[in-house]
């Protein structure tokens, strides 16, 4: 239970931290932080939630990284479902947050924002075609479940370095792809936004991204389990 | 009384590092730095000085992190008043410095300065509500208080690693809410500046910058404790 | 083989996060994440491979960082061609995904793209000579085998610090070069793009991405175990 | 000897670096890196020059940072010498060897560059008065030693962090003061570009940026040593 409650609260400020970010500053004029900054914000909220309830829960935060770390045998089957219904309750009730308050700026038109939605084809930011989309999702959490997996490896680097290489990877994956999916990697992080969009389109393409970031996950969990051997048992 | 001098100190260069930043080199023409840069001085006045006097203070200088911790068990409610007043002296000195470089700049116009002081409604940034400004403060200093409570929680990671998670934190705080509050979630880092602004309007809403980083560092430090149990003993 | 394997996806990485962010994000409009986003790209695919794959190869992911352990005897030279190839394979088999994924975007053009490739002279993104290109290519990567060596240096800081010295180093590299070589000092990395360029004259220019860096490398090997003595014999 | 070899090839790197950053990148059309980039490039020649050498001389790098260990008893005064001639001598070396790469660049005007030079008044970048940079110099210099000292406080973190505190100070501190000085805190840093400038100003003006650095340098050291008592024998 406590350990729901840690993925709710962690899902909640890498959804608010990110989609936040990307809503309240990305274009602000002339001083804006632009994708740059949106990249750093979704990484440090990952940096800083791992040192936060790492302890705890693992901090997964992320569907793809639950179903991955299940796969490469790092993290049970049995806790799967409540880790993922805290995460996608915590995406959910971020963005009712960040609704207020996005709400409470009078430029701001509720009705058609996209709410940091991730899409593709012509939702994509840049107009990167399905195939693009799937293959720049499942590669990019092919890695990061790769990094997550090797830098908490036992036989790897002593603990504590672990939420450096896993925040600043999801901060790399930003710098990569805004502009193909809006970058996703996390269903749970897609679904969250997608409910308060002004548009149909985010909840009629979100199985994209509940599809290609568990794939990406589940196959990198099980390559650096079959390459590297000897699983780490003591989750 | 070692101690209040390094909380002094330590919220001198906040103050002076992140709203220097903000006054000096934000809009530069062509090469300013930005709401990232502004974001990232912010993190690294905490960061560094965490490293700098962690071990002397804890190194709070904030003034809803002392209650946070307080109300957390992680801080003597004696010792809260000796930080309180050093902390709003540092902020305020600090702001003194700056206004004497600021002011070299010829092109410099104190009177019609708001010095970086926080402001709500017509006075963000972007002009957001006071809802909206009283939400975004309340829940990014709850979450600041949550990073502190867990990365310095004996039961996490090793020692050493939590100044990197907390000025991080504030880094990523500032990427999310700048256009909102020009944000605060530090009393004493709103009263410096409000002194020295060209204006009324940092004083009177100065009001909103104490309650809502105090009420949210109360909230996240209390919840952290029902939550995780266990409170940590050893201050 | 397990390390060849290492290789092959970290250098694969390498070249997918860093020629990516730059042929996807660097220009996107208003909100691109320019010099400053692709510096932070290639430094944060090292920093996340060196905490995922650091125990298992090393992670050097580039053929004159092999070369420049060798001679500074960190390395044996029977491994060093199986290093190379899967080195080079990676790069490659980056690009093609990359190319994928590009060609995805209905407004790129691959006939008129350089695909991130490395060039000097008129092919230099800021027109710089072939004398200045070799300079900076040789010192940019003479330095970075002394970063990687002293930071490795079993005499030096604990373990674990170093992928965070290490892929900053590489950052702090583009942040100088890319205006003079778009910044190789990795022949893998110059050789993956090369072959899909749209021109002929990445190919051409390839041997001074592959003579520059290795000789760098080589001489900054062999320039810290002059000095500093004692080799670390533990390979 | 060897001490005095890593002082030098540090401040190269330090000044190859960070100068190097400002005339080729800071202002490439569109994608250029900015002040920030600029302050994120000098922070981490400091943070991956400490990982390498920190070890071997200490990694000043900076005459302002000797001396200030000099007065909080952290380095014995009779090595001064020698380290300040070898961080001087770097300096000078790195600048001759980035003119070689600047002037390959066809657009770049020697005669009119004043090669990333510090100045005041009139040749602030941002017209700053005399007393503002020096104020600025002297306030940033002396808690640039206070992190130092503190940072590597054998009553403080593990070692390891000291690094990344001292490297990510340098970088906060360009984010605050380049368009006041164009920063120094150095005086080697100053004494480098000032003999390749295309003026007399950034020699004529040199005084200062001795003066203000090694002066906030010393009353920084000593004030550590005077607060926080218990002088760090082990040098």
């Amino acid at each position: 239970m406590r350990r729901s409650v840690a993925e709710f609260l962690g899902t909640f400020w890498l959804v608010f931290g990110g989609c936040g970010s990307a809503l309240i500053s990305a274009a602000f004029p002339e001083l804006g932080i632009g994708f740059v900054g949106v990249a750093f914000a979704f990484g440090l909220t990952v940096l800083t939630m791992a040192y936060a309830i790492g302890h705890i829960s693992g901090c997964h935060l992320n569907p793809a990284i639950s179903v991955g770390l299940v796969v490469g045998k790092r993290f049970p089957a049995k806790d799967l479902p409540a880790y993922v219904v805290a995460q996608v309750l915590g995406a959910i009730a971020a963005s009712g947050v960040l609704y207020i308050i996005v709400t409470g700026n009078p430029s701001f038109n509720a009705a058609s924002s996209s709410f940091a939605s991730n899409g593709f084809a012509e939702h994509s930011p840049g107009s990167y075609s399905l195939l693009a989309c799937f293959v720049a999702e499942f590669v990019l959490t092919f890695f990061f479940l790769w990094v997550i997996m090797g830098s908490t490896d036992k036989r790897g680097v002593p603990a504590g370095f672990a939420p450096i290489a896993i925040g600043l990877c999801l901060t790399l994956i930003h710098l990569i792809s805004i502009p193909v999916t809006n970058t996703s990697v996390n269903p749970a992080r897609s679904t969250g936004p997608a409910i308060f969009a002004g548009y149909w389109w985010p909840l009629q393409q979100l199985w994209l991204f509940w599809i290609a970031p568990i794939l990406g996950g589940a196959v990198g969990g099980a390559a650096y389990l079959f390459l590297f051997k000897e699983p780490d048992k003591s989750f």
